[in-house]
């Protein structure tokens, strides 16, 4: 079982993930930049996804709204910097802060060897305390729920392929 | 004469940046979002600017080309996180690097205080190394140049109004 490792080293507003998939590089990047395909893995128990936008290419933007079974909702939103197989830059803000601005840059590059894929994350905070509060919210909980969703749809992409 | 003031604290991958203007904040706003001003200021001695793309709005993208008299061309290009006449939160990546990703986040504030504005921006950078690469680039000496010229922009705007 491929789990996700999350490094928040002190001192510098720094969060590094790193996470293998069974998967060729091409079928995770596809999986993380077709609506109909995040749509099934950004989810969690007890909630679901709604992509109100995706735009996979430079200077294009996010929008996910997550529900709960209640009707709550909270979403997150952010712009491309860079969408390419290799590497993708993109900010990111979750929305349900007393104040927005709390923005966090992330750089993911994956790479393929042997027909598997690392995932690696190096997301930037503006501040020490919007990453620790990142790390403190339980993100590496929702993280590893997701990541494990999104195995299931890249065996559900092999089967079909 | 108005100058900025630029910190760069030690061990954290942050730089601030601080500068007045002796106009309005809607004054500044607009000298910093429309292209026909932005090319106004966004220059040097012995350069100017093409402003390629400005999409002022939440998920559009920029992309300024600076030019010298003998044709040499440099760019720099992002995405727009934010932006409102308070705060303006975007990528920034300067295109000439030897490999692309590298890529700061920068969040600018105005304020305005008896019709004189205080901006404030803090970058962000993904590396320790990005942030002093960035301070050893002269960017310093580049930015006090533009903001003297934005002021030349802002008294025409005062002078036109």
């Amino acid at each position: 079982m491929n789990k996700a490792k999350v490094t928040a080293p002190e001192g510098v507003p720094y969060v590094v993930i790193e996470r293998d998939f069974d998967a060729p590089k091409d079928k995770v990047f596809t999986a993380m930049t077709r609506p109909e395909l995040v749509a099934k893995w950004w989810v969690g128990p007890g909630y679901k996804v709604r992509v109100d936008k995706l735009e996979a290419r430079d200077g294009g933007a996010w929008k996910f709204v997550q529900t709960d079974e209640k009707g709550q909702e909270w979403s997150f939103h952010g712009s491309y910097h860079t969408v390419s197989p290799d590497m993708i830059i993109q900010t990111f803000e979750f929305d349900g802060l007393p104040e927005p601005g709390h923005v966090a840059l992330e750089k993911m590059t994956l790479t393929e060897k042997d027909g598997r894929t690392r995932m690696r994350v190096n997301a930037t905070y503006m501040t020490q305390e919007d990453r620790d509060g990142m790390m403190a919210s339980g993100m590496e909980g929702g993280m590893q729920n997701t990541y494990d969703q999104l195995d299931k749809v890249l065996a559900d992409m092999a089967a079909m392929a």
